[in-house]
């Protein structure tokens, strides 16, 4: 297996951050495989979607509607606002996903993006790990 | 890495469509390993419910009521009613999946069946990509 | 492929129930690979939050209250309450789902754990799969 991880300098924004052109650069010449985009933070997930048009911050819009930021609804709450809503989401908007790579390109849909969603504020910078398995 | 694409005809319905037996028949015959089950496309999900006892019309009107069909909250609405719903859901109900292949034959539970989600009603065929990986 | 299946006794609770140790356990000494996680029970889903703080119950209680328990609202309605709602879940909080292993070890941030959510009180004993593939 390859793997490697990437650092993704997300800022003070929230996301979602398209991250498809580093991880395309990963798997190129890999030949065939499937490789694993895993995020290892609590308060974060990947999504597959299509950016640029409007859906990653629809995205995140749905996200907060149904789990709103008010941190009186959580248990967990210590933080900053919305701390309690950002450790439920990794429950609906995983931080793993597979996509498949045929010949050293990721086999996305022509409108497919992989995004990191991010939708705390406080930290600036997450990582992402990539692993690559071929058989 | 043994991989292929399904051709799936959706016809004018929003799904989910069972494809299990499609899945089945890729994986006879090959032994131990994992499956990817991946959907191509920006407005389309995978997902392992029970079939044929209701849960998928009713995992359909929850996509409903979780993302309203009213364009007027999405920033991404051109194209038919609905399109900026379609275009979220994947955050939610993702395009992959992974399913274990024990001795030829998906390890699904007895009630599991794997199902394409395709909320939006344009497209007539979609396309599935399988991909199988033994070690 | 390394295969073996996990006898979670859920008792009556609900869940989430962390299952972190024993999946950890399962890949000491295994190298480099990928573990797919997957719970073959078609109301059953597999998550990565923190727990111990809070938020798994904040999760059980955001699913509850996106997929409310009442029975009304659903075709698939036989059995004991909320049987409807448990059915929807896995179209959201999925049956699957692949964590890297480096060197034997879960590739985990420090507060990521592995959780069976199990919104049914009926089953008192749930089955995990655990695959992992090298290479």
């Amino acid at each position: 297996m390859d793997t490697a991880v990437l650092t993704i300098e997300t800022g003070r924004g929230r996301g979602p951050f398209d991250i498809t052109a580093e991880v395309a650069r990963f798997v190129t010449g890999r030949g065939d495989g499937l490789l694993n985009v895993f995020v290892p933070h609590a308060t974060a997930g990947i999504a597959i979607i299509e950016t640029g048009a409007g859906s990653d911050e629809d995205l995140m819009d749905a996200i907060d509607e149904i789990l709103p930021r008010d941190d009186r609804r959580y248990r967990h709450r210590h933080g900053s606002p919305g701390h309690g809503a950002d450790h439920v989401m990794p429950g609906f908007v995983a931080p793993s996903t597979v996509v498949p790579v045929v010949d050293g390109r990721l086999a996305l849909g022509t409108w497919q993006s992989i995004v990191l969603v991010d939708p705390n504020r406080d930290n600036a910078v997450r990582h992402v790990r990539l692993s690559f398995l071929t058989g």
